[in-house]
């Protein structure tokens, strides 16, 4: 169930019965020569309605444009400084407690945004305890990171090694490829990619992954893996949603 | 063409031609009792892609969330503060100027959003003459309003009258079914819908429009009606932005 | 009344009659080579007292400094950005509300602080139901531009026709010249004035705009029209005034 | 001369010659039962035009508003955060260190604001020193607190010894009444007044200092005092201005 | 070599062969009935100094206060926000770019501090490429958490088992131990103490582990295991430290 | 008693008999050529654990960097910027008065520190306003800077004179002597030392102070005159402490 395409009306029969919702959040940044730009908050995206689908829960708005400084040396990324997404983080949950919702399921598709989401979560509990909003210290937010599901780490290990790298993956550039296969990308890439170096600035990112990937193979993606790995991720993360539903 | 289906490889190439890009900004808020929750994204989306394919531009990832704070006493809608929008409108020009985008073609959704996007301009416009990035003193941004074109006015008048409105217009509601007949809605609407009150604050828009509607009858909205929605929009705006990109 | 002429006493026995207050809201910025750099704020401040005469209500301290960024370029400006002038709202109707005040009429000289106004407006109301004070949630906001007065306008229309431009206007340079006739300049003013441009950022607007006016003509104002035109202003805004305090 | 009442050609004349600028500060809170709102505000402003008129300097608009927190309690008070009136000032700074002036004397008077102002200066320096404007690592910024002036601090001392207090002073009533004497007010004062007590929060102050006066007794003061305190301060404070101007 | 015991011509020294410099990081946040406040600004500083000796590396002021909103239900402790924090290491950041270093590690003793570090050390190189600091896009932070050093984490495991817990550690309070003798604590502490649940915020928290400890054993911690820790964490730190220095 | 070296059980204990904190605040920054980074830190660290014993109070953890931006030309100076040491002592403020502690007592080391401080405090009283903390509305803060004692400063003249100036004195540097001998440096001085200047930018400081001293001579220092200022520092403050404890 999308937010998006629900009336009020229907979101208030839905919070007598649970005050669960689902966040999905992506990034707008460079993938390689062959990745799309999008590739993070489509998985996301993609991951999440499956989740909705499968927990009945409300799915919300994706959230396109995460924390990526350090790819904006290559054209086309769009990042938020970690302090901006704080106060949007900050405005989303505020807003649903306001609602009635309590817990908040996000569906992360960048590595980058992990640390900022938990620095915002604590944030958020600190402002939230500080309004006059019912059940506000009731708020609980957790993350899912659908490429760091155990699932599907296995099988990206199994069909692509060391070549599935840490940006620029074939595994989500899979996962784009069966979800858009009017949008897959050719282009040469070089074996010789460069891997192993720490994450810097924007500048100092360019100079060290010349072309964008971190020891990726994006080549060896196949829309038919994107469709294992979407669905391996939508089962882990609609139990882990269940799950955190159903904590205490 | 949409940033988050191409590679920065793409873009880069688009720059030595176009240093334009078109973004859709909507609104997370509540529609009336028929209306979608995502309706401004969903409005400003739609005919952004198709503004996109007409003009040979990009078109950047929808903001899906905007200024909505008088809604959120209505569940299921989310605001963000005006600072926290002129920040991230901040954050993404910046960005992407440093891409070396110069035009930002903003289609905009929601009526709630210009004040706080006007306001963002000018606050990026100084921040950028700042920084050390070439070309910053050129940016441009401008505003595209779709439910604001003399088309769609135009033909809002005459399909509706004075039942339009202006909150949940069956103009917006019919583009919503164009795009997503699926998610057509019914529900019962009473005739003596409140209109005219001025907008203050959450709680106090909530009493005087109990049903979220502002004057308008959206029961009138057919996906047909969309349809031409839909065309003079993108017929406009498509207009708009190359006289906008055109311009010194 | 002036709140700077009145005691704290004075305004603990206006309060418990009404909770009405006005405030002039200028800029400090270029208004073209005969146009006083404080025209805006001499205009509302002046306008807003004959208001509270009118009226018997309370006139607060005039805001001197607005959202004037674009007006840079040229020496003598003064602009707030428009994140801090959103701070700056909020902190007087906050500080007013303590007080009782629940009625903020904005009696504005510049045309450049509609947005960002419409933007704290949004932001005090949401500050203002996160805080534990009394009619908190009764604030209303209301701006009242002098020079958008429908009487205003038609003088203007017919005192100089398109020669009224839109900066430096001869209107508002008239009523400058009435309350201030020893500050009237003079200087050569070339007929070849820039107009039609849209705005972006400070270096660009001087460009455009080499010696300030937009489109006018201020050779045309004079003193009397500046009293027309005050009186016009006064008698509108008075109106505007008494049905904003009187309305639910 | 009043920036206010000149033109941006002016200023620019002005500034081959002298890159200096008054600009004064007051306040707008309770002065006890007899003290006018703007009390602050009136003698920062008259001070400021008659130094202005002496040093041949240019004077700025009034900042009418400024750190008066702990007055919130009384009705009528209002007051900038520190963390708004530090953005305020920065604003203020940029914007005439762009037009060209790297000298800005303020012309204080409240207590309240030196604090706040001291921190504002420094926070403006860093902020210039990474901004591409000629000059910007040459401003300097000096507080000039009337009250303070030796000469008027000798004659508080002879004229009311020490029922001069620390606020709404007969001095400061003084000065009021000398600018504005059709705005002289009576009220019973009680002789037993408050003083000594620490500040803190506004309501613990409102407790402490229950009529808002701190140990002064405003009956003594007169129009005719406050033209002595009127001169002497404009005498110190263009001395001052001027010293400060010359020096490197 | 500490920075407080140093003077500038020794920082100036310095600099012509090592940019390179250790900054402590702790946190002020209860530990359980036996731990002290202080355990994870104690143990950072304790260790960041050892290697500071072993390194021959200037170790700058311990930050003894973190991210610890969690914490805060409990007397004694005291937290930055996260939105703070960031700020503050930007400031650290800043200034030290400024005197010329360029390579910053952290030796942080607090797991809460390490998502809105990394966040920190984002948003730092992305302000500091918008100043005109010499090198400051050679920025480098990093992040060495004694805790999670393999020799340590090893040692705590053949030392205490599960009994090791994720707070108020006996590894940790060990360190304390060794450091201060003096303040050993007693106290009885159930041996049915609470772990695995999820951390949320503060009064969640002291719900779900009301005494503050974290499945975590502290009695079986030793001044001698913490001199053990301590050399682990040196030795290993020193080493990390020194690979950081030397790397591109 | 050290708040980093108790638990939060005797905290808990202590806040039935006491809500009183003493907190030190520093600087990191230039003393001149043989004056300690750390010496602001040093000396406020030593002398509240003085007045924590003597007084029987808490001492939380020092503040090591505070407000010294126009020491930032100096290698080894680090500052925080005025509104996020504001944020910061919020912070900490709100913190602890979540823990019960409502007298707050910062024993000071830096002249720098006192505007930011005060502006802090004004900022915190009002923050603490509007939230639902108990006996937040009797939240008090006194500043004890230790330079200003009476005792002190008397010492100071008797020993040094006007050689004592006033950064990088022999009062402040004897103190560091006495706590760290270790530390003790030496250094050519040229009697021809600065002095008189205003204070304004950082690079204007370091153009007007070569060596970093103000007026200072330094080379009069010992650790026995430290030892002097230590016990009246501690003796004076305790007093001082005791008193604002027992106050209304």
């Amino acid at each position: 169930m999308l937010l998006h395409l629900s009336t009020w009306t229907e979101v208030e029969s839905y919070l007598k019965q649970s005050q669960g919702i689902i966040l999905p959040i992506g990034s707008t940044e460079q993938h390689g020569p062959t990745g799309l730009i999008g590739t993070d908050a489509i998985c996301a995206e993609a991951i999440a309605k499956g989740v909705g689908e499968a927990a009945s829960a409300f799915v919300g708005p994706t959230i396109n444009v995460g924390m990526a400084l350090h790819h904006t040396g290559f054209p086309g990324s769009i990042s938020l400084k970690p302090s901006t997404l704080i106060q949007l983080i900050q405005d989303y949950i505020t807003s649903l407690t306001r609602s009635g919702f309590t817990k908040f399921f996000f569906i992360n598709g960048h590595g980058g945004n992990i640390a900022t989401l938990k620095a915002a979560f604590s944030e958020s509990y600190a402002h939230l305890s500080d309004l006059n909003i019912p059940n506000a210290d009731r708020v609980q937010c957790r993350l899912g990171n659908w490429f760091m599901c155990g699932s599907v780490y296995k099988l990206a290990k199994e069909l692509y090694g060391n070549q599935e790298g840490s940006h620029a993956t074939p595994s989500e550039v899979a996962l784009t490829q069966y979800v858009y296969p009017e949008a897959i990308k050719q282009a040469p890439l070089s074996p010789d990619v460069a891997s192993g170096h720490p994450i810097y600035g924007a500048a100092d990112f360019r100079r060290r992954y010349p072309d964008g990937r971190m020891g990726s193979n994006p080549a060896l993606a196949t829309p038919e893996h994107g469709k294992q790995f979407y669905e391996l991720a939508v089962k882990d993360l609609s139990n882990s949603y269940l799950e955190f539903l159903n904590a205490e």
